[in-house]
């Protein structure tokens, strides 16, 4: 947790430290035991859930700012996360209400003309990661979190329930175009393994192989002269992914574009 | 063009009015007798050439402001606009060669802690528009401009070229996903017209059979009971965008995802 200091210094003078008018926010997907989860974090004041966020330090690359602020937040590192939009039509953040609750025992000067009132654009990313795995920290602005299943979402802060919409929906279109399933099976996996990976993101059931057939056509996985032993009379063969194959295909346009 | 007061006051004072460390950048595509083409403006100062590019009110939603800047670069309004990405990794506008350029008689006094000298993320989107009905208008720091086939564009300033490569390539891979084409065919267009738009864009050979079956399969391209008459022996049926037919599709994910 952060000192009231801290969070004092932050608001004072953050904007030293920090661009101003833009912030990261990643969309957090959790895959495990075949459920999708999204997660959230519980505003102080406000009272209601929103997605992790934070800024862009002033020499920061954005790429290295949306992977810090995914380690800060979740201890993970070197997992998928990819930018898909920046939001700034209805999307403005204010953490006035917030900020009035955590520092009501400083009086309000404080406050005035602290950067953070600013209208903030937010430069939004995914990421899919194994949430067993992650230790969640909360924020300067947050106290509380939850692994949301992505139907069960609430109404959330900021407008962000159309950042969410999004995100799933580009998830959902770049399973066959990306590795992004990569960081939540093993090395290498059995059909049914990556089979249910896919049926949960999409949330639908796929015929089976078909969807081997699929996913052998476009050249994402390939299948291993290996077997894992799991019972006597059971040794499925083990499949693992191509990235070199899609990202090259990505580069140049023939995934969808044959 | 722009009086000198006026660019005196946009390097003191544009921060009042416009949000600062965020400027949009549209990649221009235009069409035209078969030729993709691109919009591209020389700078003062720097004698190279670079992006048209503006600057977000402060209390301007991003998508018209968007929209806002490509209407007053080429006069053009209702034209396919999206942005794609957002780039701040090693996209560092900076605006210092030019101004000293264009202040000389000033001095450089008046350029001392502009905002114009500050990191600047640039929001990218791009535009296909019919090159023949576009009007140029360049911007303060320009002076020219120059369609550029996509073949033949030269080094650009501020690392521009990835964000060009990056348009194209989005361009390339949502082309059978959006009615990217609407605006540079008549409302009813023949086969061959749409056939060579997307063979162009696509720089490749496309079997128009192929290419046919392919449209109607995605459904973004409908068959009219209605035939235009360009010879005694010859007149196409014509064909005409399906819009609401893919926009819904898009939102459900079921274009690629199934």
């Amino acid at each position: 947790m952060h000192s009231q200091e801290e969070l004092l210094d932050f608001i004072k003078n953050g904007h030293k430290q920090y661009l101003p008018h833009v912030s990261i926010d990643p969309v957090i997907f959790g895959y495990s035991d075949q459920k999708l989860k999204i997660l959230l974090l519980k505003w102080k004041g406000l009272e209601g859930w929103g997605l992790p966020g934070g800024y862009i330090k002033r020499e920061e690359p954005i790429s290295q700012a949306a992977n810090r602020i995914l380690e800060e937040r979740t201890g993970l590192k070197n997992v998928f996360l990819q930018q898909f939009y920046t939001f700034g039509d209805s999307h403005y953040r204010t953490h006035e209400q917030s900020l009035k609750e955590i520092t009501q025992e400083q009086g309000e000067d404080i406050l005035k003309g602290s950067w953070l009132f600013e209208r903030t654009l937010s430069i939004s990313y995914f990421s899919l990661v194994d949430h067993s795995k992650v230790n969640v920290t909360t924020d300067f602005f947050t106290y509380d979190y939850h692994w949301f299943g992505i139907d069960e979402i609430p109404e959330l802060l900021f407008e962000q329930n159309e950042v969410v919409d999004k995100a799933l929906t580009t998830l959902r279109l770049q399973l066959y175009h990306q590795p992004i399933g990569s960081n939540l099976l093993p090395e290498k996996f059995t059909l049914p393994e990556i089979h249910s990976l896919y049926e949960t993101i999409l949330d639908k059931k796929l015929d089976q192989r078909n969807f081997l057939r699929k996913m052998m056509t476009l050249g994402i996985i390939k299948k291993l002269d290996e077997q894992r032993s799991i019972g006597a009379h059971r040794s499925p063969f083990l499949y693992q992914f191509e990235k070199e194959n899609y990202e090259e295909a990505l580069k140049q346009g023939i995934i969808h574009a044959n």
